[in-house]
């Protein structure tokens, strides 16, 4: 009897868990960050509101869950900066990868819900910057190591600061909206940031 | 009459400006911008509803505005880049100055509340794109192009992107709240950022 239980408790909690994150996902692009609720979440993924706040305590903790699912499926999403050893050419792909999933409706408008209530929330902001985008930055600090110990980029050159000529203008742009993600953009981006951490002809 | 009358009209209506713009700041950094009302904002200003409304539309139009006049009245405000021929010298100066408006409560909690608006709200961000981020990159562009112009910056390189990797970093980090900022990051930042721009030996 438990062997056919549950399994299948665990399909209808995966289930339930999957129809949150979606229905999360849809109703802060419909109606904003401030609007979300978790009765709306509740009903829009067919369980009870007891369901949603056994996992999560609150609808910042289930959009960020949300959000961080999405980012993990997006097939642009940074999980890794490969190291072919043409650091531009690997920085470029990446870029290119991320400004393509910030362009996506589907991860803008809830990653924006997001982000503008970390913003206005010290506490959220908190969770986010170590929970999504701090986990991202140490691939760049990884990857800039790397090219940094192979003489690719000057010695000594702080890799924190370094990194955040490349993530910062395409965050910035992002979120204000005021000129498109294109690759031509990503690409210039890396070319002149990769002017200024390149060695010096000694 | 009307000589007596009018500048006591003049004197009233610019004193409940002012008041407005003030309960305005205080209000937002207290409740944040979901919970900010216009009602609440009389209140506080010690007006009528109707004399807010005579002259905004909408809460997100005054908190634009408050944070404008905020910014105006910043002794840290970037009126304008300086030219004193040290292109390094007058980023530095105007980086440290914007680090420290940034840094300062009565600025910070008002306009990070105001920038998550409009992050969250593509036609109130549009507003605050055109009307305050824009004209400040200006001000980068026609210092940089000054610079590429006496050949302290690479001819040829986009100066839209260039000023990004100035201006991109210390928004993010101050939207994110990663990471301080102290003069000793915008210095770095000065001085990677010119190590990019600057002309090759040739």
């Amino acid at each position: 009897m438990s062997s056919n239980c549950a399994p299948s408790a665990t399909r209808y909690r995966r289930r339930s868990h999957h129809a949150i994150m979606g229905a999360t996902l849809e109703l802060v692009s419909e109606v904003g960050y401030s609007k979300l609720t978790v009765e709306a979440i509740a009903a829009r993924a067919g369980v009870g509101k007891q369901t949603v706040y056994r996992w999560w305590p609150s609808k910042a903790a289930v959009l960020r869950d949300a959000v961080l699912h999405l980012c993990q499926d997006a097939s642009g999403a940074v999980r890794d900066i490969p190291d072919t050893g043409d650091l531009a050419a690997d920085l470029k792909a990446v870029l290119r990868a991320t400004a393509d999933t910030m362009s996506h409706p589907r991860y803008d408008l809830p990653a924006r819900a997001l982000a503008a209530a970390g913003i206005a929330d010290a506490a959220l902001g908190a969770q986010l910057v170590s929970g999504i985008l701090e986990p991202q930055l140490r691939l760049y600090v990884r990857r800039l190591g790397a090219a940094q110990r192979s003489g690719q980029v000057e010695a000594g050159i702080d890799l924190r600061v370094a990194l955040e000529l490349l993530t910062g203008p395409l965050a910035f742009r992002w979120l204000m909206g005021d000129a498109p993600l294109t690759h031509a953009y990503t690409d210039t981006l890396v070319d002149l940031v990769l002017r200024g951490l390149a060695p010096r002809p000694s």
